[in-house]
């Protein structure tokens, strides 16, 4: 206990992390240790570990006591590494200071590079590098740097620009006075770089009364501080809010020597994958400029190279780079995404991580993977998120549409899959314009600043930036069709106007992207489905010539082999039930009777129902209804051969199916032969303020059993008219909105009864089941009480989430969102179970309904069923199945054996 | 265990049972047993335990094997003791059969007297009883009632009246074929009452197809299977749902040796009670029929006489029964209502239970025993049903317009209080007229038929019958103002008209009844408050002139000694908070801050932040609403005293402040200077599908935080004021609908702030807590959570019951009576709390509260907070209080004491 807390790791020669310490480490600074202990080459430096993060939030941005000592330790050790002293006159180590959390969090919190510069080491920088413009130039990116992160000089609401990149755009008007467009900044030489260190120093004091401090140490204790305070920017808690990443996890800071690949022409930096994270492509892939930093090639503000030309470039870089991805895929088991700098040709790894994908290159990656033996089949299951596997099932464009249409120019294909939508220049005017139809975000490059207009558009379209960019970074991490780099567009964003290839668009106006190709299209293409859709549903495909399904179906074979947890799906068609069963759904686990009423002119039948006034014309319009409902469950069981099929009794309320403008009253009055009065009247009548907890659900068949007779009479008829021709059938007739056990006692009755009735009239046998949707809190309370009338509860957690939240769904937009960015919802409760409230209530409904009935079938029909986190959570609790809409099975069907497989 | 079940309990010279097993015996038959004990002069009999009833019920109403053999040993038992024989045809044992529950259901269950009787032994009795007339009229008797309740000769929807009545009146008009009016059916001689026993056995063939059984064993078997029945049959079911009686209990059968109070001039049947039902004062009271059996006394028919008048009449009856009131008191300890019946003077006990008693009487009975050292104080508190002690509070008519107003008739004070009501002749349109206004229920007599007419009406006046009629019984018991036997009435059922004293009333217009004093009235007289509100609220009646409010002072004294629970109030004026404490309220549970946005000219400022569009403009408004609120508060914290005062926060959604109409759209536009489309959008804005799960509670002070600013500032502005003249304040700050941990987080972080910054600004300390309403099923489950931001928890049972059972309050009229009609609730869960299902919520919130903070401070603020049953939960949980309005302090005060004395 004597002994002090260590907030330290050093990596390099001594390297006390390693890969496993990611908590303690962030994934940035474990993995420059692991790098280390496998012996490639990583410039040295030191992860002070996000405990400290913890602490300085918990202790109103104060440290522990002992930091300071072990950070002079470490960095005395780098020192004595390289034969460089920080803030050393004649041989000046500089620094980089970057964040790493648990998980990456790309472009998302700060960074300093260069640190440790100042008036007196720049120009031992020059000396050293022979380069006094590389010197001066590093010096004014470090001031730039530690302006805006640490002293908070940054465009203010009035400004168009960065108060720092006008500077250099007043310079290099001054240098270059006559020239239009774009001037690069390799062109401003070492006396101007140095004029602009001195404005930028200025720009600090002016904005913010304070002096930039030329002391190295004030320098590296500001850069730290600022670090972990990005830890809680907008940016970061959006980004946190959207991947669930839990504030408390805090971020590592990673202080490493710096290495230069802007110190001359053999010199450079880059962004390599060992695998194309588009694709999933086993190459070396990757980009990288000459001359650059890093920043450089993230920023997205030059257009990189494709990493095949550094063979040309720098030879020997490129075969040290084919080398390491080599290394890195055999000890790290997993595609990686690394950084790495080259200093007069010497190759340098900053980073390395596990990679961002998309949907399909998780896929094609996680099966090649397993062929390879890299890893088995388990690993295999588990590399894939669960939520982007519908990616693999998005629509593509049209293939002859697309053939038809005119590329007007290509960029790189950065997020592969289809999008056509309105141009929007701007992220927020996308959000906007997102509500009404589909959005392309087009951009001349993007930044963090852009996340929430990325999130709202259907695609992303840049002009500058490569395949690492921070548009193909986050398209690719949130499955968003991205098309980047395409340097044809001309972008005003002053006039809202892109011009191509002869044309110029307005903002509004609509492009294409295809983000697997790159190319871009005028106008609206129409889309098609995606491969694995051909093969299954269309069947337009032959299986064998897509790569894409093979993966597909290797994955989910994979999946039936480890899943515990069934997967349903919620179809209320014969063709539903298909496509369902062609993703491998095994049976429905919810179909909703009503939705069956709306078709052709049953509403009129079921009108009339509503609109009796007593039992005997109640019943009357009821037995109009029984041939329609009894074809409907007729189709339903012929095409699911005997899977089980969950048919919900009438729920919503009456009132729902009553015409409510003056117009289509009066025509149903004419129909119906009835004084336009009494619909209204009963309209009226049917009014209710909150039609949520009103009448509905079995409380229609508990006032109207006549209806649950005419119900079960369809299914069991339908049942016995199926069974007739030698197809099994399995109905579980299902009652909603329970919450009293004689609610269901009495339904059940009936139900038994008809079934009784209908076997006996039929001559047949009927399997089934009668069970109840736990929907309302009381339900999950008296469980057991419920159980004695219920052979199954299938949980509908829509419901259960507005009862158990007090929260409707509908009416939640005005305060929800809010919610959200107050972190006061980790999640929205109507997309993924709220475990710790709707959740336990769930749990409390499983305890009590086994503890009547041990073998309770239990399920989920609720649309969290096709949510993975969720899907978890069912797997978790003990449910025997999910139940989701029929595109969702797949997603689902991996959840579950992610969640069967975990430990 | 080889012992064979008892299913028959004795009673006579051997006596099995005793008054302790009321569950197995039902009240009738262990009270039997008990005065057979007690050596009071019982008929011999036997009881058949209520586990046959359960045994019956559960199995298809069978009976358990040994039964027929334990009954015909008790009966020869009888016959021992009587030396008489069922059926003998010299000396014919006759029986009565009767229901007894473990709770008295009067008159809801079915009776059977004079079996054994048959065309053999009619002839027997006649003989030695020495009076045909008086054998056969037993016969018919017998006839009638065995026709209607086990063979089910009954009324058909088409007649006007009961089938036998109709061949009495028949056979009267035949014996008088001149007469008008009613003849009494004494003067039906012997002759024509064989004639009678003749059409009635003709009638039974005709309407059952079957023949009246002769046999006394098939009557005895037919007899026993009808009260059986008789348990679940409409008016017991009703009874039973008011009364909160499980139908589980079921009935005991109890099957007595028949005497005869309609054997002569010396013979005669009665009730009494030890004290006046009606004003608790300690006379015998009670009335009698001479040459009558039980039935037509309590029926109704005939109006009986004061049971003062027996002293003139069969003086030595009268003395019995002095000497029995005295016996029954002293063993019982308990005011008691027996029934008697005298055959040629000698007195015979039949019944004695627990009399039923008005809350008044209740009352003065409770307070006097004690005093009488019957009882200690403990049991004198249980002694009076909480339910009823609001009948105490009661207004009366008001002294000045009631001797104004002309006395029309009087009858027998039989409900104490005043009520003022349409004339409704009928009682099922009395449930309809009663939905429209209050409702005087005026019929000749009542029946068990009118008790849910006599449920709706406001009062009950009958022209027949004397203080234990069934019409005073019921009234009693539901606390009714009734007067009854007004024989002035001529009630006309045809014309619907009532005439008396000259004047006709029609149904519909008003009459009014003083069931204190048996005064009927014409029209509607206004009221005045009760003499306990004159002495508490009014002060318009010193305490010592008023014995009603002496008699509750002093049981309010006794419920201060043995409470717990703390009693407090939902007030939102100083005059409510006054009133309450009057009443003994100990502090505010609940006061809505929104009530007083609505006053005066506040409601411009309100609608103006409603409407404003920025945080400024919104922030202006709420400047001006600031000093209402102070002000307000500040009224109720000098009135309170230092007592604690929870107020909650702005909780309905703001909709419900704008106009909705267009007139007071455009009235409001031209006041604020704003457009009507601008109001007309902001109400479309904030329309909402289910309001009651919308953008309300703690949802507006975290998307609006200025909203709880500012009411937090009036809080404790209102406090510093009151505390600086020298008054102490104790608030509770309410934070509403919270169900993340976090919504109240931010919440108490505002309110703690603004509490800093005003003791702060006013220099002064204010003792304060900051606390949240429990009110959604999420919080109770994750209560530990939120306990880390509260000092307090109220449970908003209301919300609460609407959300835990997802029923909307505002809309179950659609399907809440039918769920009560069929016993899918046991009682209206808005009106008491839903043990089973909220309350298991609630103890889930208790639980967790108490996890994270031991002392939290628990209580209830929902309308169930004033109805006893939930009170006494309330105390069981472990609450610290209850909340209900002022008017309702004294009856959970009682309820609390009685909860926390019970064991």
């Amino acid at each position: 206990m004597s002994k002090k807390p260590k907030y330290i790791y050093e990596f390099g020669k001594k390297t006390d992390g390693e890969s496993k310490m990611r908590a303690l480490l962030g994934g940035k600074g474990a993995n420059l240790a692991e790098m280390a202990r496998i012996g490639l080459p990583v410039p040295p430096g030191f992860t002070i570990t996000t405990e400290v993060c913890t602490y300085y939030y918990d202790n109103k941005n104060k440290y522990p006591r002992d930091l300071q000592a072990q950070i002079k330790h470490a960095v005395a050790n780098v020192e004595k590494q390289l034969g460089k002293k920080l803030g050393d006159c004649t041989k000046p180590l500089l620094f980089s200071v970057r964040s790493g959390a648990r998980d990456s969090m790309p472009g998302m919190m700060d960074t300093i590079l260069n640190l440790g510069l100042n008036d007196e080491t720049v120009e031992a920088l020059a000396k050293s590098s022979g380069s006094p413009r590389f010197a001066w130039d590093c010096y004014r990116r470090f001031l730039q740097m530690y302006g805006d992160v640490v002293m908070g000089v940054q465009k203010r609401p009035d400004e168009d620009e960065e108060p720092f990149e006008v500077a250099i755009d007043e310079i290099k008007e001054e240098l270059f006075p006559n020239e239009k467009g774009e001037v690069d900044d390799s062109r401003i030489d070492a006396e101007s770089m140095k004029e602009l260190v001195s404005r930028f120093k200025k720009l600090i004091r002016t904005r913010t009364g304070r002096d930039f401090p030329s002391d190295p140490w004030e320098q590296l204790e500001g850069s730290i501080s600022a670090v972990f305070s990005s830890w809680m920017n907008d940016r970061a808690t959006v980004y946190r809010r959207k991947y669930g990443i839990p504030a408390e996890w805090g971020t590592a800071v990673n202080v490493q020597a710096m290495v230069f690949g802007n110190s001359g022409k053999n010199s450079g930096s880059g962004v390599g994958f060992t695998r194309d994270p588009a694709t999933g492509e086993k190459v070396l892939y990757g980009e990288f400029l000459t001359n650059a930093q890093g920043e450089d090639v993230v920023a997205g503000v030059r257009t990189p190279h494709a990493i095949a030309k550094l063979k040309k470039v720098i030879p020997s870089a490129h075969k040290g780079l084919l080398a390491v991805q080599k290394t890195l895929e055999k000890h790290f088991k997993e595609m990686q995404d690394f950084e790495f700098t080259i200093e007069d040709e010497k190759l340098y790894m900053l980073q390395t991580r596990n990679g961002k994908r998309t949907g399909l290159a998780a896929v094609r990656i996680a099966v090649e993977m397993e062929q390879e033996k890299l890893i088995n089949w388990k690993t295999a299951v588990q590399r894939v998120p669960a939520n982007q596997l519908d990616q693999v099932l998005a629509p593509i464009f049209d293939a002859k549409a697309e053939k038809a249409a005119k590329t007007l120019c290509k960029g790189l294909p950065a997020g592969p899959g289809a999008a056509a939508g309105r141009i929007c220049l701007n992220a927020e005017r996308a959000v906007e314009m997102a509500k009404k139809g589909e959005v392309l975000l087009v951009r001349q490059e993007t930044s963090p600043e852009d996340l929430r207009g990325m999130i709202a558009a259907a695609g992303i379209l840049t002009e500058r930036g490569g395949v690492s960019s921070h548009a193909a970074l986050v398209a690719r991490q949130m499955g968003k069709v991205c098309v980047c780099g395409a340097a044809d567009l001309e972008i005003n964003y002053k006039s809202r106007t892109v011009k191509v290839a002869g044309e110029t668009f307005k903002e509004g106006d609509f492009l294409s992207i295809n983000g697997t190709s790159g190319e871009v299209f005028g106008g609206q293409l129409p889309t098609a489905p995606s491969e694995i859709i051909q093969v299954l549903i269309e069947k337009s495909l032959k299986p064998s010539r897509s790569r894409a399904y093979k993966n597909y179906a290797k994955l989910m074979e994979w999946c039936a082999k480890g899943t515990k947890l069934g997967v349903r799906t919620n179809a209320d068609s014969p063709t539903q039930v298909a496509q369902a069963i062609s993703f491998g759904a095994q049976g429905i686990g919810l179909t909703r009777t009503e939705h069956m009423f709306f078709e052709g002119n049953r509403i009129d039948a079921m009108r009339q129902m509503i609109l009796a006034e007593d039992t005997v014309s109640r019943k009357k319009a009821l037995k109009k209804l029984l041939p329609f409902q009894r074809r409907d469950f007729a189709g339903i069981f012929t095409e699911l051969k005997g899977l089980p099929a969950t048919i919900r009794l009438l729920d919503p309320p009456l009132h729902e199916f009553l015409p409510h403008d003056q117009a289509s009253q009066r025509d149903l009055a004419k129909k119906l032969g009835v004084t336009v009065s009494s619909i209204k009247n009963r309209v009226e009548e049917l009014h209710e303020f909150n039609p949520m907890l009103g009448h509905r659900g079995c409380r229609l068949g508990n006032v109207y059993p006549e209806i649950t007779e005419m119900q079960a009479r369809a299914i069991f008829e339908a049942a016995a008219q199926v069974l007739a021709k030698g197809i099994d059938v399995l109905p579980e007739v299902m009652v909603p909105l329970v919450s009293f056990k004689d609610e269901l006692a009495i339904q059940s009755e009936i139900i038994h009864r008809v079934a009784k009735e209908v076997q006996k009239a039929k001559g047949v046998k009927i399997k089934y089941l009668v069970g109840t949707m736990i929907e309302i809190p009381r339900a999950c309370l008296v469980a057991d009480e419920i159980a004695e009338h219920a052979q199954f509860f299938s949980f509908g957690t829509n419901d259960l989430t507005q009862t158990g939240l007090g929260m409707s769904r509908d009416d939640s937009g005005s305060f929800l969102p809010h919610y959200a960015e107050e972190d006061i919802v980790a999640n929205n409760p109507f997309a993924s179970i709220d475990q710790n409230g709707v959740g336990k209530l769930m749990k409390l409904g499983v305890e009590g309904g086994r503890s009547t009935r041990r073998n309770i079938k239990l399920g989920i029909c609720g649309e969290h069923g096709g949510e993975p986190d969720s899907v978890k959570f069912c797997h978790k609790i003990g449910l025997h199945y999910v139940s989701c809409s029929p595109f969702r099975v797949p997603v689902a069907r991996l959840a579950a054996a992610q969640a069967a497989l975990q430990k």
